[in-house]
């Protein structure tokens, strides 16, 4: 008997036909003697439904009156779930993220989680009752519904797993698996049979966008055994399994996969006076205004001043050229700023790079064969990053999935 | 300055330009000075389309989980309300039944209000913040959501404006006030400029569909002044107003008006021996199982035994035919169970009545000239309500409109 958490995202539960569908596996695990919990998404359209009515009344809505809005779509869902067990015979109870209840920040619309209070769900699962938890929601300590941000639900699945100490998250969604790259962009992507929770994050981060990243994080601070499966297969139990590193017993490949994303936009300031502090002050008006920064750039100076460089996401964007452009650039007596929104970024990902030289030359020669630019280069252990002209991502992913062996039928990557 | 508590229908924010035609009224009343506290109900339409979607999963929805499910209607609106007011520059927050808080007994689809914590809506609206309160829905001891059934949320409104003590409240819908009877059924019906708490009371538990039953005795109990109104009108200040009754200063007309309603069923226990308690042991299960019993009536009884009939909710008729037939009547020792779902009640109502003789007779009078056989009686001070056949409905009611001088234009009802 094993403490098992499922969460279904918006296609998974998009109809009552489906939601009967989810009914019914939940019923196949349970009737296995397992403990169920089950987190849920919107039905599909839901969320932006309810997105659109709000804009019709104010294009730029109100934060905390917009969760108040969106938080019904998971509402609506909980309840039907909830409806459906028990219609199997199977007792069902459903819950709200304030109900459950699921401490957050007041950062409306991408509030984080502080804290979870596990003891009323634990009593109920003790009792043998199905629980069925409301994704993407929680609330403030003063009582207010907040949302983590699109996704999130994911992350409530891996929140709630860490704090029941389950035994397994899985996450049903409408891919089957972790592939080495997106098959709508490369046909010859293989699934991933595991991956490592580095690898992972990596992969989630850069816009791999079966998992959120995070979820991923949390799961990997809790130690939480993460799954990933296709809600509209037939077999429990496939998926990629995304493990803790153990690279002892495992032999590792090169690379597991190439993520890419452009969902972010570029930003420069250039001729930056360049002393002590200097990414500080940049940086902290752009976190105080919420704007989650990803790669970091900045070049050794040169006569007295330097080059900085980050992305944003790219909703993010004006908001962060006019912080820029109006408070940090006269603050710190930069020469110039420069954006661009149509920039794409791609990444080799792997733990097996650590131990391989020439990963990042065979990146680079593929890219110059292909007569594509690098604007900006980021590298981490595990990982290596580009910032291209976006025009050329999905040639550039192409090449790189050959280049990196992933195509072939007999690569390292069978695991 | 005046606290104001306006409730608005499903009707009045059936859509997002109607929602911001209510901004536009709070905005008016907030102009002169007023504090406002707006409660809502579900945009029209959105609480039978969740119903709908339930019952594809379950015919026989479970009662919590339903409530989990249509009170996300109310919180849709008042987030979109809110947002509306915000965009005219009025401050404003919206509040779920559960936030502020609205505690309710465990009856889940038609629960009862046991209390209102008001500390932090006051101190909001000391604040010049405009309140946005979601009708139909509260929140019991454990923190399960419920809601107050149909109707409920001029319910809300009523218990809300008590609790604060508020001026006024207004009930905005669809049509400009009370009438003398349905002007659907009767075109020369008119409406009243004001109406006794009273009469309105036994209008409405009579089918007049103007305000909910238990809002009437809400504001009857609790001194709230009570004005329903036409949220379509452009004028703030008509409607009719429900007010304490005065007869000293008031000339009151014999009858104010017809109510009727064809929403019931009834159901007749007879032979059953005639012993003191024999009410309580036929009533008692039926309450039990949450069924609300409308009219009673018993006759004496004849050689020991008597015949009991009473109405219900046409809802509720299957339910209770199957616990007369199963439980009670083998209990009671009853001859035989009959029920009819065919019927409608007609009733005339007016505080004027209790000094007027001949107001019964002139109504079975009318009733037999048309020919329409009259199947239960019963009387209170203010009103004579009779069961007929429900294919009468419509010509009962208008002979009686007639009889009583309502389609007169010179005619007493004219306050």
């Amino acid at each position: 008997m094993a403490l098992i958490v499922q969460k279904y995202g918006g296609t998974s539960v998009a109809n009552p036909e489906r939601i009967q569908k989810v009914a019914e596996r939940v019923a196949r695990f349970h009737a296995q003697g397992h403990q169920i919990v089950v987190v849920v998404s919107a039905m599909s359209g839901e969320t932006d439904r309810l997105i659109r009515l709000a804009k019709e009344i104010n294009p730029h809505p109100d934060g905390r009156e917009l969760d108040v809005l969106v938080s019904t779509g998971e509402q609506v869902t909980i309840a039907l779930m909830a409806m459906a067990i028990k219609e199997l015979g199977i007792p069902a109870r459903s819950y709200t993220g304030g109900q459950v209840r699921i401490l957050t920040d007041e950062a409306h619309t991408k509030a984080r989680i502080l804290d979870i209070q596990a003891d009323r769900l634990l009593a109920d699962i003790a009792a043998g009752t199905v629980i069925v938890v409301a994704g993407f929601q929680g609330m403030t300590e003063r009582g207010d519904i907040t949302t983590l941000g699109r996704g999130g639900s994911d992350t409530t699945g891996v929140a709630i797993a860490a704090a029941l100490k389950a035994d397994e998250c899985q996450i049903y969604t409408d891919v089957d698996g972790v592939y080495t790259t997106d098959p709508r962009i490369v046909p010859e992507a293989r699934r991933l049979a595991t991956i490592t929770f580095e690898e992972m994050l990596e992969m989630a981060s850069l816009g791999s966008k079966v998992l959120q990243i995070r979820s991923v994080e949390f799961a990997g601070k809790y130690k939480v055994k993460l799954r990933v499966l296709s809600s509209f297969s037939e077999n429990d139990n496939e998926g990629t399994l995304i493990t803790f590193e153990d690279s002892k017993t495992m032999e590792q490949p090169i690379i597991s996969g190439i993520a890419f994303n452009r969902d972010e936009a570029k930003l420069s300031l250039l001729g930056v006076p360049d002393r002590p502090g200097i990414a500080h002050a940049i940086l902290s008006p752009v976190g105080e205004a919420h704007v989650d920064v990803d790669m970091i750039i900045q070049n050794t100076g040169v006569d007295g001043s330097t080059d900085f460089s980050f992305t944003v996401h790219r909703n993010d964007y004006q908001k962060t050229l006019d912080i820029l452009t109006q408070s940090i650039k006269p603050l710190t007596g930069a020469r110039e700023v420069q954006g661009d929104c149509k920039i794409c970024k791609i990444s080799i990902v792997g733990v097996g790079m650590r131990s391989h030289a020439g990963v990042a030359s065979l990146m680079f020669r593929t890219l110059a064969d292909e007569g594509i630019n690098i604007q900006m280069i980021s590298t981490s252990e595990i990982k290596i990053s580009v910032v291209i002209d976006e025009k050329y991502m999905e040639l550039a992913v192409r090449a790189l999935h050959k280049a990196f062996g992933l195509d072939s039928e007999n690569s390292l990557i069978e695991r």
